[in-house]
């Protein structure tokens, strides 16, 4: 079989295939350069569900439940770190028209079901003192982790070729260049060329911080907030970085665009003052690959049953990782699609272009 | 005659007195990486010219009266384009206490006998039309103009050259190893550690926008503003370019803050709205070589007539270059000093370190 597309779905396919015996290559000119090398990692099914996306909010719950043991099956195959931590999320708003806008989410989430801890004010700054006195109120979400993206990938090839899965540096331009029995299309936003499918490019801006002198920032769950208007997340890593991000515009160009970078800073540091004397050091656009409802599209192409898309994760490329590996490597190997997938399948959108696409 | 430096500074130096017939040797292993490498290249003795600095005020006021002919002169030696740009420079202020504060200065400034003219808020939109609606008011100085430094650098090192100046990659780590009858140091910060002076680093962050699609910025003037209590300064290039600056920072470190980055753009989108859309392409942070009085340090050593300093420009390094070039170059040659040099001499700050430190 064949991979195309070496970012964390591509390569996790390709270990969990491989290593189920199947003959592997991966196809890549540049495995690990999409939307993953500026991901920030999260792993919020409950932060990220959003009113109107139920069945996206359950395969995230589906996935985040898997991450504690693919990370630990990871590390022991690789010995590499991932960056994998527990301490969960602080949701927060900062005005009370911001406090508002999140309790609303907040009940939503918790009719879903899902663990959402509101927070007296003394008990958020108890568990995390760096977070601004203006802050007016928040919610914890215990299971929602995190990983770095940046220690995942390279972490998924060792895995993947440990397994015996090739990569294959080089693009492919169009399937039929492809030589294998089955083929997983796993390209991030260069499916929509290769399949027709209704992916389209998604722009997302992050900056990375680090704290003054190489300590570790002075917070330890990852921080989700509304701060007079604007949505920012801040991810601590152990080393010092500080993820803040990220902006989501219909946009596909990587230019960095001072408005953004303007608005994620104040945003960041209204959140966490302390924030203003770090280092910033860098700042990055990425195309995230979105689709018309916002969900993943995995299965087969219709009337194409050798080709199956595993692509359209938008924001939820880090977190699903797990789920879409182990149900496109049940597919494969079984040729019987677990019920998870079902809303999910390509078919949704219908045949999307006037001729076969894929030909 | 040596020239420690090859900063603009030592570059015009070594340009002037060459031309003169002096065998001159520069001695820089990275010429043109220290202050100028970051700075904006802004000609402005008059919206530069603050309470309690009249000497130093004079001596911009002198060196700015020479950019005409300097910069016609290095063009047509070299043939190369420098920025230089004469549209002159609007002084706003964002906000009434902004404008109070603005005004204050500007009192002062014609009390020195300056052209700064007030323009009236529809004199001010027709000049500017990209200004904010917000800013409350300005003045034009029509006289401060601007140059690239990054034009300038290798065109002060190319007309040394062609004069018969040699550059001789390296550090020099003290005088006593550089064998020339008269040594020039122009090393900006790096003069304290060479001379014993009281030159300290004094950083500044410096941001780069570029306008969307390779058009020029729109706005022509070099605007300086109080915004919010914030001072900055935006400086547009025929190229796109639009240079942010810059914070005033009592540190050697050459990180990029996020309090700084935030500051910066939040000023230059407060005044010119538009620049939310630029491209951020570059942060950055240089060390200018700032002294006790924040003016230069011009002449002789105490006791070492065959030692001279050109260093201390502080802010002022672009716009000081033509004076200080010639004065030094006159100096070099008669052995008179100009009495335009003498509020400058290292004297003023009498023997600084407890042995010699020159030898």
């Amino acid at each position: 079989m064949a991979v195309v597309g070496a970012g964390p779905i591509g390569l996790a396919i390709a270990w969990r295939c491989a290593a189920r015996g199947l003959r592997v290559t991966v196809h890549d000119p540049a495995p690990g350069s999409g939307a993953s090398a500026v991901a920030a990692g999260m792993l919020s099914p409950v932060a990220e569900a959003y009113f109107g996306e139920r069945e996206l909010t359950g395969l995230l719950v589906a996935s985040a439940a898997r991450w504690p043991e693919f990370a630990a099956e990871l590390g022991e195959v690789t010995g590499a770190a991932l960056g994998y931590r527990t301490e969960g999320t602080l949701m927060v708003g900062l005005t009370a028209d911001d406090l508002a806008e999140a309790r609303r989410l907040w009940a939503y989430q918790q009719e879903l079901g899902l663990p959402v801890t509101p927070l007296r004010p003394t008990e958020l700054r108890d568990r995390e003192p760096a977070l601004a006195p203006r802050v007016r109120g928040g919610a914890l979400a215990p299971t929602d982790h995190q990983v770095d993206p940046r220690l995942l990938v390279p972490a998924l090839r060792t895995a993947a070729e440990r397994a015996g899965a090739v990569l294959v540096p080089g693009a492919v331009r169009r399937l039929a260049d492809v030589d294998a029995g089955v083929t997983v299309v796993a390209a991030g936003c260069g499916a929509a060329a290769l399949t027709g499918l209704p992916v389209r490019p998604v722009k997302g801006q992050v900056l990375r911080l680090r704290a003054p002198g190489g300590a570790a920032p002075d917070f330890r769950h990852v921080i989700r907030g509304y701060a007079d208007g604007e949505s920012v997340y801040l991810v601590p890593r152990h080393g010092g970085e500080v993820v803040v991000g990220a902006t989501v515009e219909e946009r596909r160009d990587t230019d960095v665009s001072a408005g953004a970078v303007l608005r994620l800073l104040r945003a960041a540091v209204e959140l966490v003052p302390e924030l203003a004397e770090y280092d910033l050091v860098e700042t990055a656009a990425g195309l995230r690959p979105g689709t018309p409802d916002n969900a993943p599209i995995l299965g087969p192409l219709p009337g194409r049953p050798d080709v199956l898309a595993a692509t359209g994760h938008h924001r939820h490329g880090i977190v699903l990782t797990p789920v879409t590996a182990d149900l496109i490597a049940d597919l494969v190997t079984t040729g019987v699609p677990d019920p998870l997938l079902d809303p999910f399948r390509p078919e949704r959108f219908g045949r999307t272009t006037e001729e076969d696409p894929w030909n």
